[in-house]
């Protein structure tokens, strides 16, 4: 393939077209998935990244970003930063620097503000009503049901690998509690001599098993995109008692994806071979099955 | 062997020989790595760890840790946390937690003081001095010099193996920023049922080779504990361009160790077999060369 595309859950979908867009035009991964990854950042339809994102458990939106260069493999990240409108955006500008590439909640900011980042108050009213009428219920329950991250990886006509990610995370979190998504080697990772992967769901386990790098490694020992990510899966369920939700998206350097999962789990995949498309994933009898779905059946899944 | 246990840096000369004895005495694999680690956060005569840590450039001493029990791959982690005594010993109560493992800045302080952990100025007059004293130079010259983790991974006789970290990062570090000292699969990584592994240098460059879960996987995959370590340094100096310092050590599941380092390493080693003792290593020949260090020796190195 000359490109691809590959990115997590449903609100992906206007994301990965422009980003498909961008590449079909010769255009450079790392813009491409980070156009992808804000589009979802900025729409207030979707509750668990950027504007109106899960509120931690005192009711604000902390959010994590993280980018990886596969040329150089040089990584980009952000945690617990509160206030901004992408924080793949400032993970990525983080990436260009020599040294501090991951900063964390103030200095975060600071560093955001600084750097003129555009600010924002991702507390919406809906996600705000959401976190009054829940906040009881969820502390008893210790769900943690809200967990969606966008995940985006990508492979431009230069056979560029990147990786990008945004998330507000668990919902009712503690405040300053850091999950996977801007974790290199747990919530993404991107080698363009091997390709890239990203991970999406309870982010505790994501970072036991370092489950992004863990794909890559097998990539690297000649397994397909779909063995690499199947056998990770395969691998932390054995390994971790309880694992709960996880999905893993990888692409190989050449634009092939493989996909695992251990729960319904719909993802979108554009090449230029195949037009932006929607395929759910489900774990049937210990393997992972994948289906195109309908435009007509989106609702439902 | 029935127990061992591999720590970073002459600093953990005194911790090591405190685990070791607790090891012996068939003590458990995680009491000994905290006991250890906790030496070095308690002394003020190490400025890269707790106490008298290295200030970052606004002159406050903030603290990153990691704790890893390979019996269940349970992580905890707290980053960027100030004025608290043992980031470790935060860390490992953490890993308990069935959610929010990881906790960053102002969250990370409000549970440790929520949960009672001893309060402690960790800025004193030794480290503002150097502070005051190198501050404008070190930002003209960008050099980021100190760097000194402390990384403890032991077995105890129950075959357990743990990994624990602590550090107060880059020396003039921006504020907010986290190195690889707090992120399982970088900084640390450990699995009972393979071994475990620690790094200390610029942990930048630790997070893009994701090196503590890489040198695990080479472990997994049949290699020696030295081999996996050499490996690992390596493939990350070939792999990222102008690769700053790192050392990497590794602990098999059986007790034996390997260490790897492209700059002069000291580290410290004991096991039912070997009294605690210090080794010197160095990069030689583009292999690592490792020798015993006698105690008339100990100040030149």
């Amino acid at each position: 393939m000359k490109w691809a595309v590959i990115s997590t859950w449903k609100m992906s979908f206007a994301g990965n077209v422009k980003a498909a867009k961008m590449l079909a035009e010769g255009g450079n991964c790392g813009d491409a998935i980070i156009e992808g990854v804000s589009m979802v950042e900025d729409d207030p339809g979707y509750s668990s990244v950027g504007y109106s994102g899960l509120p931690d458990r005192d009711g604000r939106v902390t959010l994590d970003g993280g980018y990886m260069d596969g040329d150089t493999l040089k990584v980009g990240s952000v945690g617990c930063i509160e206030g901004f409108r992408s924080p793949v955006r400032i993970a990525r500008s983080l990436a260009d620097k020599e040294f501090n590439n991951f900063l964390v909640g103030a200095g975060a900011e600071e560093y955001a503000e600084a750097n003129g980042f555009e600010k924002r108050n991702n507390l919406t009213e809906g996600s705000y009503q959401r976190y009054l009428q829940e906040k009881d219920k969820i502390k008893e329950l210790n769900s943690y049901d809200g967990h969606d991250t966008v995940v985006f990886v990508g492979r431009d006509v230069s056979g560029t690998v990147c990786t990008a990610v945004s998330t507000s995370g668990l919902f009712m979190k503690e405040h300053g509690r850091v999950g996977d998504s801007p974790i290199p080697g747990c919530g993404f990772y991107a080698d363009s001599l091997i390709g890239g992967a990203g991970a999406t769901g309870v982010g505790e386990d994501a970072n036991r098993g370092t489950v992004s790098y863990r794909a890559i490694n097998k990539l690297k020992e000649g397994k397909t995109a779909m063995q690499a990510a199947q056998e990770t899966i395969d691998e932390i369920m054995e390994r971790i008692e309880n694992c709960r939700h996880m999905s893993i998206i990888v692409l190989d350097k050449d634009g092939n994806y493989g996909v695992a999962t251990n729960c319904a789990f719909p993802f979108v995949y554009a090449s230029d071979e195949c037009e932006p498309t929607l395929y759910l994933a489900t774990r049937e009898n210990g393997k992972t099955s994948i289906r195109q779905i309908r435009p007509e059946e989106w609702s439902k899944d």
